[in-house]
């Protein structure tokens, strides 16, 4: 099993915001996330260009949430050199299709973020269609309303595994949370505020690696 | 019955090719969109204050699908003069609620997006959370795999409406498709590249009011 991926999310009001965050923070990080509210305040291309030109080695995701016109808001953040792009679930098959096949021209892929009453019957056509990776996360404000990770998330997260997919978890997770996850091969974990707001940032990244590696 | 408005989305990939569609067209829309293209292309405050510089009378709609942190991307566009601000299908109720706060603060209004497997189970919550508007359509990409306007699609808008939404229709519509919605309180016809990319796009608009003027 290889060990999860440390990914913070980058959901600033404003690049340099942002920036600030990933002066301290891209050493200790795997994947920069250009987050959906940043894209949207500042522009997807601009984020990712800016992104990709400081960090050449990082693997960049723009998090659009697409849900249509697939190659054209595929081609925005590719270009730019992005390296992973995410859809929401309830995006068409076509959609999804599409931004794959805009993905590929670029060594890029495509992650499916799962809210609301998704199922496994979609699940298995996002595979059909040759996606591979999915997001799993207690929302923003979902978490906001008390809703805590349980025992329904793990199993979900250990079926969409099994279906062959990387999985990714988000949802206001803290270091200690990750020995809930233990067994699974989880592809990212992925943190925001937990991260960015931190009063020592370094300390709370390192803090996270410390439980990857105890447990994976 | 109101009469349905007629709304232009504009997905353009620059503020500036959107604006020589607004030049042309604004005087014959109700409803200008800035559409998912166009807000992640230049960023969605400064899509909306533009839109709201140029058009102060115009409804302002702000196309994000939004699906989580649904008060800090309402304040982003609502701040700067939105009237309307899209959700998606998928997004949490908490995530929608939030929205709909901020909406509120300015008099404006949330528009749940409708895409993949929604049902009249969840439509039923978000007019319990004191959602009145849905946008109805065939996705840009589900009309390029060829799918056509069918009788599931006309009883599943009369339903929405019966339930007291006020639904918008959207996807490829050209003047002609306006018959077959007749006898449904549609809100707003949403025209994209029908109109925008129109070789005389004032005679387009002036032909879907034609339509309406004659069904409604």
């Amino acid at each position: 099993m290889s060990r999860p991926l440390l990914q913070v999310a980058l959901d600033h009001l404003s690049l340099t915001e942002a920036l600030k965050t990933t002066r301290v923070l891209a050493s200790e990080v795997d994947v920069l996330e250009g987050g959906t509210i940043l894209c949207y305040a500042e522009g997807a291309p601009r984020v990712v260009s800016t992104l990709r030109a400081l960090y050449p080695d990082h693997i960049i995701l723009a998090d659009l949430k697409a849900a249509d016109a697939g190659t054209v808001v595929a081609r925005q953040v590719f270009e730019q050199g992005a390296t992973w792009m995410t859809v929401i679930c309830s995006a068409p098959y076509a959609t999804m299709e599409a931004a794959k096949r805009v993905a590929d021209e670029y060594d890029g892929d495509i992650q499916v973020e799962l809210y609301g009453d998704w199922t496994f019957e979609h699940a298995q056509q996002w595979r059909k269609i040759g996606l591979t990776q999915a997001i799993y996360h207690r929302g923003r404000d979902a978490q906001a309303a008390g809703q805590k990770w349980g025992d329904e998330d793990l199993s979900k997260i250990r079926k969409l595994s099994e279906m062959g997919f990387g999985v990714s978890v988000t949802g206001g997770l803290n270091p200690e949370d990750l020995s809930l996850f233990k067994g699974i091969p989880v592809r990212c974990f992925i943190a925001g505020r937990s991260l960015s707001e931190a009063d020592d940032p370094v300390a709370v990244a390192a803090a996270f690696h410390t439980e990857i590696e105890r447990y994976w």
